[in-house]
């Protein structure tokens, strides 16, 4: 019997299915918390495809939370109100008045629009800001002096979000905290998702950049890491190897291993289904950081 | 035995309180579907009163949700970036750009300064807009023409806002609403509120105003309705004994009572625990709209 | 805006409730253990609105449980059926007979009018007795001797009263206990009704009695003492201060404390809704026990 | 091989629970109404062995609920308080005050007896009367003309009688009513007993008598209906052969079955076991009344 | 941005996993019964990649029912014991002796095997004859005349099936059946796969046959119909196009469509993962039989 | 009054119910292992009775296990396809084509009989191979060398077994194991009942055999022990009283004690209603062995 010229294709599809169930089974009711931001934020189409990742993971039983950015609108806004921005060590100081129009751009722009679009492609997303419950509590961020509104999440309402995820729903989260003080806090999304992830003791954790991935020579975009333990991060930091834009990512990524996540993701936003292929392949796509290398026996 | 003179007061507080608990009883798990708007939401001190009401409805077991207004913010953003107002009998054309900077207000800003007070007061609000979980579903009001991205609420989604309520969160919910087309809609905040109440078969549907209550002579405060049942409410509609502002707050409530709301209630928002007084005590403080004249019986 | 004229009662009533529904919240789901007895048995009055006051406990979710003495019905009953009574050291010596008629007026008469009287009023009473279900077991009290009778209770089945309350019925109790030989047991009721609140871990212990409270000046009656603690109380118990027939019923209350009760609370049942008064407001009405004085925060 | 010698009576013991055990399979859960009065309740030792029945019945998953009569206590204590009787139509004539004592006779006397007794054998019984949770409702009987406080059940508390089954307990239930004028009534404990089993659609309706059952001869004690349909008993109500005392007895079976009881008994109290030999045995001990003569498929 | 070379490989496989994840969520928790025999249960590798394909079905979410047929097992093991076959119109005349054998085979060796195979891979597989239970009940055939313990299915067990499903196990049944009148009946596989999935109201029958699905052209491999609705399959019966070998196959499909089956599916056994492509993807690998055309828009 | 001649048979009746009674609350909801085999299997009349005895147990709350030998079959069916047997110190060497047709004999045959018997007389068996849901976990037993596949169980699955017994079915067990290398082991029917036993830590575990029980000598029948201790049986099988047929039986008990079973019991399976005898009387039939002598205070 011979198949072989009539069922090619088939047989290429079969294998990528056979591939990719155990990784459903596997995934099934655990949470993916996903930092979304950058050039993946503003081309339209991977902004599409993005969003039906994420339905598609719902589909599947996994329980994806997205935590985004600001992007280019909160300085258009800015601007637009004439509101100049003074910047210490490249952070921008942010005064009360700084900090509306960034929770008003955030909460009220951004964030609605991310939520209308997995609506849109047949989720159930629920925008929430750090407001909305408690569900983010942060303290004033002093490491780089009083630079104002800037704080840090200590804390999550965590029981809110697993009634969030367990009825159904995809939350869709504004990095905008509510201080035990009572202010508003500006919190970095990349941050600010790590500690979710963390707290939610998330499956995983994945950081959607505009890069493909760790490197290991900076200037050979093919010499990707596929996959990193803990301690060989821990080492790469120290080493000069790694590019500059790429440490924070990856420090934010060993934190949250070292904080109970089983792995994290530093994958490219700009690949069109670079989410599914990362969670559901076994090569996957970008650079994954897990605590030890046992993963491949699961 | 005379304890007159000694326990006078005591004998009041009984009274108040024997008075009040079975209301406390009847209304245990029920919905009340407030409309927050006009002066109330000006002054600060009004404001922290209303919050706590609201914190202690939810205490003795009621469900509020809260339906917020824009007020005088919107005016000040929409300046703040040039935006010229023009008017079709007296209401707002809304382009695009308008209404992008309407749901940044409403949605980014006042509903998240409700969301805080009242989490502040010991509540646990959850701020929310109308594309959340698609919580409310709106189409185009061309009742005046074609002034733009001007709706009104066709559907809610019921199952998300009673997962928020019975899981203990008080809703507070802005006025913006999602097109079948995909377009953002402004919705009129009394008449979002009243279809609410309607949707969810609330026990009361409460507006907050600036005035006392329905009067039968708009010349005297003291001439306060404290109770009026539909076919009167229908009948007062006809005369001309109401005052014009009067009129639009009166239909919204006869339109909630047709539909199945149990009672409607027009109260001075700016009495202090006006929503205690006129929820837990017989005479109330406003005017209550009730279907038939049963009520007392209860 | 001046509404002081017009609203200051509806501002005093909302002050009242406003007072209380943070005690309706705390005290959700809690039992509440009341001694029934003494003057407030006889005037038919008082009699009616404490029954109302209990019905209204259980409406807004508390769980009253309700002891009730004897009174003069039984000296009656005896005295009608020829059966002498004799004393020592001020008790009633009780042979089976005597027994037999105390049991007959306590089970099948005063706990029957109680039972009828709170269901007339709305409530959902059940009367017991402490060998239904084995609710109350005692032994032999001999610390005066052996005087036939009379017992101590030293168990209770504790399941089958959380039953009856979370059916929403409120059980009556009269204090006739089953000995673990067999024997009938006359028990005080005061006593039993403060081991009930020990057993049952119970928020309150109230003791309706016929005097205003605790009084620093056994001659002054506006002396009372409104709140004091454990330690306190014994030191009092040692002094001179108290009246003698206070003694028992401090002792009672000091050991509920000392079992694990949260507080007792002496008051005075011939004030018209004392126990509404003594539980749903700050000042309260009588004496309040408490374990240490950190209850204010609460 | 042979047993036959050796093992006759072991085979004599199987046979018998061979032939029990589908009778406990097809009756377990069900609900069984007992009526016990009469002679029954006077002998010592059949009563021990009565509630030992009682008790078994509960242990195998049965749902026993006992009614009792009230005997001669009630005279002996109307005599020793001196009330005089009379009588119309051999019907006492129950004024307040006989009323009060007969109360006190059956709820605080016999129905403890019983309740304590039942305990004693390893059961759990509650004592009832029909004040507890408005357990029993009646109506003046004035079939007879104005004789007092006679009445007749036409309402049970059913959810509260089910509670107590189905937490494990035997409701031991006191004929005294309580009517919708808030009168006390006395109320006939047959027809009571046949009511509560009619309202609890029980699986059968008991009633422990001083007669062997219905006969067919009323000069033979052996002439024993052992089974008879509903039809069947109503042609013998009207025939002469059945002896005046059993009339009442066989009307209110006749009448249980007509309102949903599946079978009624009338079985000899004095007889030992005689519960458990009616119930598990397929020949029983006394009269059963059926709906219609199907029931052997069983 | 151009990522063509580079991941080509990449977005297809995202492509098949695209298509198939709403299939996926589709099919959670939904019955899908599988009739397994012919060549694909003698070939070791293909037998291999079936029992993984079942085992991946169940993983993700899907309750795959097994039934599987006889092979030439039961011919060897005939002759191995002496047992002469005698045929009427091709089908074998099955005395008692006869099916003893088959059952042995059916049952204690092919079932056996299956099963232990499925667990090996990972499954939980439970190997049922249709007498566990009276999974099977049947009715002697007689549509051939007198042929001896030949049957066809008349009921089946579905609360012990369902049980055995929603327990995460898999059902792997072997066609043998109890009579109603006591005997063990030889049903045909293919009839007892199709009865089974009607009467779960399967939401997919799947036979696994030797041929590539129902073709257009009989001599013409290639002609594979890869979609027919009921109606056409009724026409394409009544042809001359369809081969002998295929018209039970399609009358099966047909029967369990009009019974409830939502659709029927003719796949070749032969094929790697036919079973995983032919439910997880578009196009499928054979012929589905659907009840009408509007499958597409799901 | 005099009952005596009348009513023997049934005070006869009532005193087997009133021994059996607390028995069947003692046991219900409690596990019984039953090894069936030997000449209880052959006889058609107490094969019946065996059937009939355990459906009776499951009828009143029990949850009997059924595990079966093999008997005279095996050999018949190896004689009939010419394998021939070889033995080592009285053992069959098991080689694979040995073990196929055992494994046909077994759960082809036997397996199928005594399920469909049990489910002809009202029960709901399931019967299962130790290869179902991976239920009997074995490995090689090489303590009399290597006789091929005979094995020993180390490990069940509790879960699934639970799940048959809770849903109402009563299992059927063939001892055929399955290795963790995949191959296909024979188990002793003893052995393997009384593992069963202690890991479902059974309240009772049965041998049905050919003799009364544990004779104290062994040439009286009659001379049979009713109950032994723990250590008594251990005592007893270092000494020379016991036959040498019993040892093995006796050991086999004494380990399942040893892990964890309330009480063994070696039964005469040929006596008419042994299983129920032995349950429900105090007497019993057999041979029980407890771990301490305290059994009979229950």
């Amino acid at each position: 019997m011979n198949f072989g010229r009539m069922y090619n294709d088939e047989i290429e599809k079969a294998n990528v299915l056979v591939e990719a169930l155990p990784y459903i089974k596997h995934f099934s009711g655990k949470i993916v918390v996903i930092k979304y931001g950058g050039k993946a934020m503003e081309n339209e189409q991977i902004k599409t495809l993005i969003m039906q990742d994420i339905v598609l993971m719902k589909y599947v039983g996994l329980h994806p939370v997205v935590v985004h950015g600001g992007g280019p609108e909160i300085n258009k806004m800015l601007k637009r109100v004439n509101i100049e921005s003074n910047f210490v060590n490249g952070l921008r100081v942010t005064d009360r008045e700084t900090m509306e129009i960034v929770e008003m751009v955030l909460v009220g722009k951004i964030n609605k629009e991310i939520t209308s679009l997995i609506n849109k492609h047949g989720g159930n997303a629920v925008g929430l800001s750090g407001k909305d419950a408690n569900l983010l509590i942060a303290e004033k961020d002093i490491s780089n002096g009083d630079i104002g509104y800037v704080g840090e999440i200590i804390d999550i309402n965590k029981d809110f979000l697993m009634m969030i995820l367990e009825n159904g729903y995809i939350p869709v989260i504004a990095p905008c905290a509510i201080g035990r003080d009572g202010n508003t806090y500006n919190v970095n999304a990349d941050t600010a998702a790590g500690k979710i992830a963390s707290i939610l003791k998330a499956e995983k954790f994945v950081l959607l950049t505009d890069v493909s991935g760790v490197l290991k020579d900076r200037n050979d975009e093919r010499s990707i890491i596929s996959k990193i333990n803990y301690q060989e991060s821990k080492e790469l930091l120290n080493s000069h190897f790694i590019t500059e834009g790429m440490i924070p990512k990856l420090k934010c990524c060993v934190k949250a291993i070292e904080e109970g996540v089983e792995s994290a993701h530093i994958i490219d936003g700009r690949i069109p289904h670079s989410l599914i292929l990362e969670i559901f392949t076994k090569e996957g796509i970008g650079t994954m950081i897990v605590k030890e290398n046992s993963y491949e026996e699961n």
